[in-house]
């Protein structure tokens, strides 16, 4: 089968922060692919990756940018596939705050599905929560995935409790 | 059939913001249900409706909230379901900023689909083009809606060239 | 001839703020063209407009757009041709700042001028002085122009003084 | 007798923050108790937290949270006893916007008592003037805790003239 | 009894804002004193009121200002009470974010209690709540009141579904 | 005698502003001289205008501006003179942001007293208070001045307790 | 030929940011100047060059500044040539809002053109797409430049393909 | 001659930062004391040092504090001398903004003297053209201070030109 999910990113410095996407995304099972497209640089590029998107086979696009980050919401007015928008805090960044804006502020019609600041891997969990909401199989996977995430805080609650913090509500 | 999409928000006095959602859902022909789940003054009715939403047959989500806007992120933590969050612009607001971060920001593991300030209306355009990744009914009609939005646009342009304003390029 | 600069838009309703720059131009003497594109509704006739821009004749872009404001930088990316991007305050803009960073922090590459927000005035008089920069009868406009606003100040430090207000700077 | 106050935090990553809200309150001679609850990975064990603390004895709840930071909003609207918020800055913060305004910006109805970011040790102090309001040992400890700093104050001027700054308040 | 806790605020013109917290108070039975106290325009008056607060009996002093907002971190500086800070929106401030960061950015040793922006209501009840972690009466009174709210919330959600929204989830 | 503070404003459009320092400053008994200086529309007069400062015996400079505010900066480094700054918050204005962040952070080497968004009437505060430093009448007037500050306070206070607020601290 | 843009900057603490326009101009085989203005330390020599500019043939001036940055504002009140601004981050900037705003937001009358936050590489491109709207040589090299980008990036995409990440959309 | 200037900041951890006020005051010859005095730590002794300050012969005090920085604010309600404020970057700052709101925005009636982030030799500098503006000696070296600035500026232009930058501008 083909990939489900489209990974893609304006620079391929931009992929330290992406390949959390990535990786989480192979955790659970689900197939991608992953390119550099460049709003900017590569325009008729990013037309063609969003035009043949859906006929390709992906359901959902992952975009992360940085700055006046324009890709995911580009991406997201050439495709009626939903798209994720992660912010990348670029090094000229002003705070975040210009990623952010850039792709969170959507006009009505061309919603993307954004994301925390740096947060690949929250775009991952998010694409999966997706399929998973359609395919039982992955739906599955998602759960025990936010399970985990509980017994692992419960690990650290009794490590604390190792360490000698008093703690009288986990008796 | 049932409900695939849940509209909730923490009062009634966001129905105003939030009907934009639901009027683009019966738009696209996407059968939903909405009500009133607070995060903070009805905690555990959240739990439940959060907790249920799969098993009810729910595939979306949508949580609006202002100011320390909770109620997304929680009911992210309480479903493996996509939840779609629309920050709302309350009365003593901080700009917005408030809302908006307190949906957007959530830790790795528990995203939020995080749309802009008070846009209900992209927030139920994202959950029909995630319905309609995975049926084709609901895919061609946000396709349909897109390409439709291009044809306003169009009446618009040829609407100024009407009034006068000199255009070249439309020729 | 032609029109040397093209003004565009999102949306009709960004016409209230963008029509100063029409208006300036006249003013001085400058043929344009105006209408309506918009990047996300009408991606392909934005690739065809700034693809074209310059083998049509114009030499300056002046694009407005708000919130997540994508028009003034993908045309930037589509033509060799210098733009200028007109930050609008949008209804749900977070006061101004989504437009003016979405249009302002462009990747190494891609420039876009930038003007004030909702100074479309200023992008009018931005590309006269482009333009009067190689074309002597346009830059002795502006350059008249600049000196008005001079003679204005002075009539308003006049009519102070005539109201009474002690002045011993002006005798 | 059994703790007072209650300390928790969403991850034991946050500890070299949280400790030292536990420290003042060990040096001001009040009983605690620490441990990890997360709001959003271990959604029902906060509820259990929350629902049971009053029973158990607790008085007052710090809790500390970054980012999208819930945990201090929704233990408040889950107990009657009053809750101390922390606001950490996180890794991938807006620069402490978004923990402080997701646990500040609480509805009416359901405060939070926040504190400056990071400021465990203040929330620890908080702690202490509450008990201290009804619980005269420790309210004298807090008086005399607050006079130290003063001793501290002068101790620093004099060892600014003894440098040699001159100083004609301190004769 | 004398009163429990004391409202104070800069200017007669905070009162349409800070008697919300007296409102509840008296709400929930809790007897308060309410004056104006400016921390820049009578400092002595404050240094009077704050030294003798515990002694005349107080357990708890609410503080409301606006702009650069000295009076609640003044306040505690010279109690060893628990201070609760209001930021007040003023007429020409910034957003809200010169009070909210004069009350809640304190240095260590001198926290105060911030809530939300003109949010003396929950001011009210954060007193409240600290009273009820120590009298039983109150703290009833403080658990019923949150119940209250959750009733509300669940009438809304009733009131919606009178009018036609389909909600599955209240059978 | 001649005025000793120049008060300046970029347009008479400011003159709703910037005529609380020149009222403050009659109330005191302190010559003013009050004119039109725009640093960007006559920059030449704003030459000329700090440069003859101290030579007309002006003692201080009062200077207005919003958005990119360069006229008090500049005049402070055309002066040996104190300039004191008011932000104006204009029409376009980024939340008042704009002409503070341009008027306050100056750099080494040229200083301007900046004072509150729309503060006019604190700048022709300083202004007394700076020319009181050294003039035995105008510091008396300054002290009374903020003595009656206290006095106003007291009123207010005074009347509260009449319309029947709890008030044991004013016995 | 004599230089058509002349780089000027406040320090030359700034020339580590501002060397970028000079090379990318180079680059482009346009020949510029490179010098210290300052608009605070030298406002007579900043007069001096504003004034002169356009005599002496430059056509756009690049002007480089931090903090409450005047300089781009003030040369552009003093030539009718088109100025570029670069806000520069320094020392002590609050995140970089201070050069931006200062730049940014110029009265109507007297634009500048202002790049993204250090973006001197991008004032260059943009100097050199204005210039080569009017001269085909320098077009036809600022077109090139721009492919350039785009051949760079379908390298990147080659480059991770090669490093083995799925990619289906390129074969 | 006792001091004409008095240096206080809220701990000798901020010495570092004022430190740099002293030694422009030295530079100038102007006469100052430099000691530690707390808002918040040592309410009483600031409230001694701002009401003696007057009658021990100071002519202007400059504060330095950070975060809720409420010292040079308060000190300004107990003494009709000027006041300037050096808003301080703490450890924990909300980048800034905190302390410079805390000083800027104070209310009608008790103006500070705001000088930029961190700024103590700008505010030294401004208590020198204070001063200078009645005290010819000081007004000299103020003068002769700003001319040398312009010298440095000068050298910066002709080491760059040395060092084979093109410049035309100085030939």
């Amino acid at each position: 089968m083909g990939p489900q999910v489209g990974i893609i990113m304006g620079s391929d410095s931009d992929l330290n922060i992406m390949q959390a996407a990535a990786d989480i995304l192979t955790e659970l099972g689900i197939v991608y692919e992953l390119t550099v497209v460049s709003a900017h640089r590569t325009p008729m590029r990013m037309v063609e990756y969003a035009t043949k998107a859906q006929e390709r086979g992906l359901k959902i696009i992952i975009a992360g940018a940085g700055g006046a980050a324009h890709l995911p919401g580009m991406v997201a007015s050439l495709t009626p596939l939903p798209v994720i928008g992660v912010p990348v805090k670029s090094s000229n960044s002003i705070d975040g705050w210009d990623s952010i804006l850039s792709i969170l502020q959507m006009p009505n019609g061309i919603p993307v599905a954004t994301v925390a600041l740096n947060a690949a891997k929250n775009a991952g969990i998010l694409a999966a929560s997706i399929i998973g909401a359609f395919d039982p199989v992955i739906g599955t996977k998602v759960a025990t995935y936010k399970k985990n995430l509980e017994a692992e805080v419960l690990k650290k609650a009794d490590k604390l409790k190792q360490e000698g913090w008093q703690n009288q509500f986990d008796q």
